[in-house]
């Protein structure tokens, strides 16, 4: 019998982790693996990027899990440069272009992997392809711009967008040196926080020399003599930029997809089962930042780009595709960073979200300290923990805080998806030593705060 | 109607935090409250004590969360330097000493709670009274050796104990400009973590520069001619010491319990209900390191000496005297420290307490970072497993790293909480960011381990 043909579309954490798990429990005589890669890496932490542009990763190559070398070495037949520019559902074939030499072919497929990522937002503004302005998506894009830092006649950058990649950016080019001004366009950076804990991040932000300039709709970059970009303009205010990076968020690279009749969701992102499997196509797999995933709190689907929930993806995937069974029950929606000294981290539903639910529920947001308050160092921090009115279920926790705040957001994420009520979470066995945590961990003691609320909302 | 009266005994952490609890919710007209401490202190962190004696933390006065004085003002009538010599159950009174004056009186009670804590070990070895020798177990104990450090002729220590205790006391000890000797019985120091994971903090205890000895048994103090510890004898071996700390470990302070014919159970510690009242006595309660708490991981009740445990408990036993409601469900068995540059944290069972309890289990242990590999300052973590065999229940966990390892044993111990299985665990929502994990959480990449190993075992 000949071997069955898995097609691979992406070359990067899912479509890569598909494809090497396949690889383990199928060997080539039994499943040829072709996959496609548009870029000149592989299986990279895009998550890494601003920390190479901040000069802590000292090279690119640091954030490369694993070669195309190394793929090909194991079996892969892995074709780089190459686009993928039309799928065949029907005819089960992707036809795909060797970016160098523009040839185009067709290739067969038995099983399909559409792990094409997600595209950077870029709106149509006016100068906004002058040299100087910088996505940060790819290594590429990475490499770019440190050349472009090198090339900047003064020190001044402009970062718009104070999503995740934006504040990331403004600590790296803080790092750098520069002058950092952070343009969002809401009341506040990081809308997947509720305001009053934005508005901490952006007093710790400012603190840290930061300038954050909030409703800053931005509407044109403006460019000198060179051609190079010298502002930014929002509205009738400008901001002098010798570098500007665009941090707008991320939208599913579902184009392929789309094009093919494949099912979409309400984000634009694939919808599939639990195992991975596109919704109504037996033998097509989808995974990483292209898919919607299951948000467990609210049972909503959503799009959410994030390499560990690609790993995982990638994962079920190559079990799946080769035979094994393995599912991805969901996400709740767990995210962390730091800006400088500042971490910050969220899971479940802010209250924004849980209104858009129609849930009714009590807040408590507690002040503690991430150690015993008299141990060497320790640090302020915030818990706002959002829990549904009547039944106590935790719907959210939201953390900013020092060093050693923001992990212990994954308690409420194995809260949640155990679908403890805060009651329950009062008397959680959370690890206590003067080095580790206050005596009431600051998690437990929101819990405690959260139980008052609840049994006072009635 | 005359108020009812509560008299507590002992004012630490559970002694305290009932008296304060049930203050709030009634005021003096209500419930008179009495509460007896032989010490001079309050409401102090003893798991704080090694911090202050190695200098991390400046004055003792930073461990105490509230004075008497302050407890007094709340409106408790704090009876300090006073000590409970006899509990009449059946005349609902006690008796007391005023160990000032000597004098004795009988208070009555109508409702009782017994909060007189652990008691350390200390072997009735020759010479173990020495000057020189020192407990580390209240306040004055950590005032006794300072001024020894003070006083010893050479900065030689010698650590008799491995656990928790003895190891953050060699840290100490090191911290101030002492050699120090640890010397344990067993085959490593922390016999609550599995043999292979024991030897990877003697190792880390190693190269910080305390000289672990394991299979010693001390068998006498020896003393120079000022009649001051000059070495400690284990068998035939002897290590010189200027200053000897004994963390032999503590067993509960229940004398009192005892010859009052309160329920002990087979740890010698009181046994409660799950609103923390002493079985078969509707009117006393008792909390903290004099009670026996139920592990929900094996179903057995425990002794388990832990400041985070007696403040749970006192607030529930607070609640509950005061008409309130309140339950202590249970632990899991999670604990946490450090030595140095490395933290060690447990929760659930080890493979001895498993197969104690006849279970049948598979492990999986993992190496990995605590941060992103590539993140600056990425520091080493082991991750070790246990998991029920055909189930795939998580049993238990135990880590030993660099900074910021430890903590993550609380995904474990609410996934404890929560049942969970480790195939559950695969999937859980961790949050993922490179200063804050690899792309895959070091707990999952256990969990994974452990799901494999499941399979295997069949």
């Amino acid at each position: 019998m000949a071997a069955e043909r898995l097609v691979v579309i992406g070359g990067d954490a899912a479509g890569m982790s598909a494809a090497s798990q396949a690889r383990r429990l199928k060997g080539p005589e039994e499943l040829e693996i072709v996959a496609f890669e548009r870029s000149g890496f592989t299986s990279y932490s895009a998550c890494g990027i601003p920390y190479w542009v901040g000069g802590d990763v000292p090279e690119h190559d640091d954030l490369i899990a694993r070669t195309p070398e190394e793929h090909q070495e194991r079996g892969i037949d892995l074709r780089m440069r190459t686009e993928v520019t039309e799928l065949d559902v029907a005819g089960r074939r992707v036809r795909s272009r060797d970016l160098a030499s523009g040839a185009e072919e067709w290739t067969s497929y038995d099983k399909l992997v559409i792990a094409t990522g997600a595209r950077p937002v870029r709106p149509a503004l006016p100068g906004i392809e002058s040299p100087g302005v910088h996505g940060v998506h790819t290594i590429d894009d990475g490499r770019a711009l440190l050349d472009s830092l090198e090339a900047a006649g003064r020190r001044r950058a402009v970062v718009v967008g104070g999503g995740y990649i934006g504040i990331e950016m403004a600590e790296a080019l803080l790092g750098r040196g520069f002058e950092v001004t952070l343009l969002t366009r809401g009341a506040q950076p990081m809308h997947s926080l509720d305001p009053d804990m934005g508005d901490r991040l952006t007093g710790a932000m400012e603190r840290s020399g930061i300038r954050v300039v909030t409703g800053a709709e931005v509407t044109e970059v403006l460019t000198g003599d060179s051609g190079r970009v010298r502002a930014v303009a929002a509205g009738s205010a400008e901001y002098a930029a010798d570098v500007v990076v665009l941090g707008l968020g991320v939208t599913p690279g579902t184009d392929l997809a789309r094009a093919a009749g494949l099912p979409l969701g309400a984000s634009g992102g694939l919808l599939t089962d639990t195992s991975m499997r596109v919704r109504g196509h037996a033998d097509i797999w989808a995974g990483g930042d292209c898919v919607e995933v299951l948000d467990l709190v609210s049972g909503r689907h959503r799009f959410i780009a994030l390499g560990t929930h690609a790993n995982k993806h990638g994962q079920i995937i190559g079990s799946n595709v080769a035979g094994g069974y393995g599912t991805f029950p969901g996400v709740v929606g767990t995210a962390v960073t730091k800006v400088c000294e500042t971490e910050v981290a969220r899971t479940g539903l802010t209250e924004r979200q849980a209104d858009e639910e129609g849930l009714q529920y009590v807040t408590a947001t507690v002040e503690s300290t991430n150690t015993a308050g008299y141990y060497p160092g320790a640090a302020l921090m915030t818990v706002k923990m959002l829990a549904e009115r009547r039944t106590g279920r935790l719907l959210g926790v939201q953390i900013v805080g020092g060093a050693g705040a923001a992990k212990r957001i994954d308690v409420a994420a194995v809260a949640l998806t155990a679908r403890m009520t805060v009651e329950q979470m009062t008397a959680l066995d959370l690890a206590y030593a003067p080095p580790f945590s206050p005596v009431w961990d600051p998690v437990l003691v929101a819990a405690r705060k959260a139980v008052s609320k609840v049994r006072a909302a009635g």
